[in-house]
């Protein structure tokens, strides 16, 4: 059965509860912060086979929880920007006087769900072109960033891959940074998960579907991947309360009500479910919201003691 | 069992399908145009026991069903928008010389899905400035239309009742149509139906939930309601899974399986997907197809004998 | 001559230059704050020739003026809203657990010149709808506020002065601020100045050129107009260039010379210049900061007690 | 003198009425279409000392003008769509099977004078990706186009060329079409020009600024700019009214007037004036309307055969 999830937390329990044996190659650890408001997971696929059970590639892959944004209090928020620059660090190569980091909104601008990624490259703190003009005069807390939205194959009759891959051999960059809208096997899992990974993106992940490897092995540099899950299979919403229904009873189910569900499962997996893909209504503001964590998390990771404070201030 | 739907032709549907007597009281007809690809039903809820069992007001409801976007001819949009327009004039005052309608949109304009609403307001041609400015100077088969969109209640601090019933008060029209954004209890419905009917707007109904009523009861004048489904509730998803699982199957359930598939549906119902309320990811272009047509519809019925043609070519 | 100025300091000081007797029944006076980088201006309009004259009605007017936004630190722009707050104390009723407050955005939210009123109401912090819900939930500070964007004219079909009447007719406000984007003479003044008065909206005024009086003596309730100059007409940026080199001169012009430039200033203001409205190419950038300022300013003033970063943290 | 403006056309007039001979090397021709209200003017830059005069690369520059919208008939908006196509035709190179043309818009989304390349982009017909993915599914008559805004400087931390050379370089189109904002002399020439050129884009034009020369002798194959003026500096606008009164007088000017007028030009072109760039306050709109019709002559140019109707059936 197909694991329709990008992250791979998810993709993590699905597999233990079907079967621990399988998750053998991929490890786990948990962390609660912020008064237990936000829980840092970290799962590391260690082999090709926990790579192939896990339908994504080896690496690491850190994801924040927390409340949905009614409950989410000013602090909380502030909490969740400086531990993504945390653990963006963990994962970002040193940032040096000399580094240079490319920023990549992947994403289309005009499909709210999946814009997440230009509404984080127009926050960013871009800073590589003033540097080259007058390093002197510039803060020597600044690194080298710039940031750049692709847009999609079907408005620009390119593939994200090509403009990505041919500005990396221009620009020489130290790193890569790709933002994209996820899309979860949970529908509550919208708008309060972020995940930061080193493995880049992989075909068909994404709310866009992009089609080609962007990662170190397709340019050569170090390619982290930051994403929001943003959408959910109209399919998985039907799975979870059919699941919901079989975990919530109190006794073990019989074999006849066990088949049953199957039939139920498969059912509704073969029609027209699978094909729908779903956002709560209130989208807008759930991608203001993101955007606003990951650029204020990117743009503290970046520059070197930068506070939360300095960030905002820059107004970008 | 509630309802979760602004289509009467659903409820109808729903009450139907679990017990035909108890639709008495409302009655249903269907006609095909466009070569089988528009459908064009009307509902008309005729007693007050059928208003209470369908959970929506005495009146007539028509519907216009059609193929989604991408199997969407430009043939049959000007079929839909042409049809709209006929089907409009059925249940407007009609409209003399001296007519005044006035159009107001419902919903949110920074929230996607509930945005319709605004969006139809800014492409009416509106009029009733120049006609009491110039009244000779105007093409004589146009009429006086007014437009506003006031807003939604967290936005605003103002009831849109009250906005409306004191302009309503004021400007004194012969008619208001009103155009919501509304909720289906079919996904597939989404953006593929359009709903008119001269019963205006009950509390509870569209993305926004409105809290008063907008009717001729309330306000003294006609009111028409126009809408297009833009969300589902998730928990509608998971009933229709289960649903298609128990009618797919050939043959009768037994009662053991019955009752089981009657407690997932109890523990689905009672959980906390009836608070999610969904929109496919496409919801930006939906939105601009379907406002595109309504305002074409109600630019034709509005102002006597202008094509459709005439109607795009002032551009607004 | 025409003094094309919404603000009523320029106006005086216009006449002022021209012949100092002629401003008589109009008093000015002049507060430095922030190390000099904010003024504060009081001109009080106190007498009807002083009104026929400075072609403004009879009432005060307080400007704040600073630097443009690349010179314009993080401090100064709290000290702008703080003072703005202040300055609208001072010409509000006094804002008691009882008092309602109506805000109406004028403006066209399609036209950026002219969105600064729609973009004020978009960051209000609105609350009449829930004190009327649960006053005894909601912050003892926080007082009933209420606030809507009209639209224009040639958008809606309905007199801006229509809507509003009708609106405070209904919802009986305590008192009502209008929101506009004004026309300033000198260029500069776009986006640097702050003009609020309690003497409302005259027709003919702002960048929509609204055409009836929206005032205490229309309303019968207080009318505080805030506004911030963001177009000149293309005709004064002209008269600008001739009259800085009229001044710029060294020596007193002699008789001839004065003679002609008189000429060029009449032939300027006879020809196709006056017609034309222009805005820094910036103006979008121009907007977004005025409208912060403002929506800042008021929800301080408004709320009784609420501090800046309170405000902000509301997030509207 | 420095002559700020992006208009071959324009240039070569105010050299013209300074001395007729300086424009040797400069030839221009003259037609006029649509029943007199659409104008063509062909200049062409023939040696380098024209082009050092004219402030402009040797080459062709066609020059489209209408009038204002207000003024426009649909009839007109449809000829001037037409003209543009075969002015294009003229310039690009032969659209066989096999030629892909990459469309750059140049400019900044979030600045509406500037906007002009993004929204173009986001209304061209995008076929490479299609043809590459199915060649014969796809009507012969469509060529491959592709299209990206790649942001300014300031947003992006990336000059434009870099971005432009490295995509040229991977994707290797065999013509370059970039868009750009321009600036007039004359303030009546905003949205009602368009220039089309075949010698790209020179350091210092535009509303952006852009830095570094985007032409066949950087990129090494053809690029044809196409632009439509949407900002004038404010100091041009005072050199206008001072020109106006000047020539509208009857009679010569004597030589005390001739100098005084010198003087004002003088102190206005070295005062704050030269900085500032306006817009008019319409400038929503007329991006709207540009984009609409460079998108339309584009669509038609590149695509062999393409009708107006079908260009904007696909409704892009």
């Amino acid at each position: 059965m197909n694991i329709r999830t990008d992250l791979a937390m998810e993709a993590r329990e699905i597999l233990q509860k079907k079967d621990p044996e399988s998750v053998s190659g991929v490890s786990e650890s948990h962390e609660t912060l912020a008064k237990g408001e936000l829980t840092v997971t970290r799962v590391r696929i260690e082999t090709e086979e926990g790579a192939r059970k896990m339908g994504k590639a080896v690496g690491t892959y850190v994801t924040l929880e927390f409340p949905a944004v009614p409950e989410r209090s000013m602090e909380l928020e502030d909490e969740i920007a400086n531990q993504l620059a945390k653990e963006l660090k963990a994962l970002l190569p040193e940032m040096t006087a000399e580094t240079t980091a490319l920023v990549v909104g992947l994403g289309n601008w005009n499909m709210t769900p999946d814009a997440l990624g230009p509404r984080v490259v127009d926050q960013m703190l871009v800073t590589r072109h003033m540097l080259m003009a007058m390093p002197d005069a510039i803060d020597e807390r600044i690194r080298s960033v710039s940031a750049i939205a692709p847009g999609v194959l079907g408005l620009t009759g390119l593939e994200t891959f090509e403009v990505i891959s041919s500005l990396v051999e221009r620009i020489a960059p130290d790193v890569l940074v790709v933002i994209d809208s996820l899309a979860a096997r949970k529908a509550s899992r919208i708008g309060t998960t972020i995940q930061i990974s080193d493995t880049g993106i992989q075909p068909g992940s994404g709310v866009g579907n992009r089609r080609r490897e962007i990662s170190q092995k397709t340019l050569g540099i170090p390619v982290i991947a930051l994403g929001v899950p943003m959408v959910v299979y109209a399919s998985t919403i039907a799975q979870d309360a059919i699941e919901m229904a079989l975990s919530g009873g109190k006794r073990s189910l019989n074999s006849l009500e066990e088949k049953l569900l199957e039939n139920v499962q498969q059912q509704v997996l073969s029609g027209t479910f699978p094909q729908m893909v779903v956002t709560p209504k209130e989208v807008d503001e759930l991608i203001e919201e993101a955007s606003k964590s990951l650029s204020e998390g990117l743009n503290m990771a970046f520059h070197d003691g930068l506070s939360l404070e300095e960030v905002r201030s820059y107004g970008v």
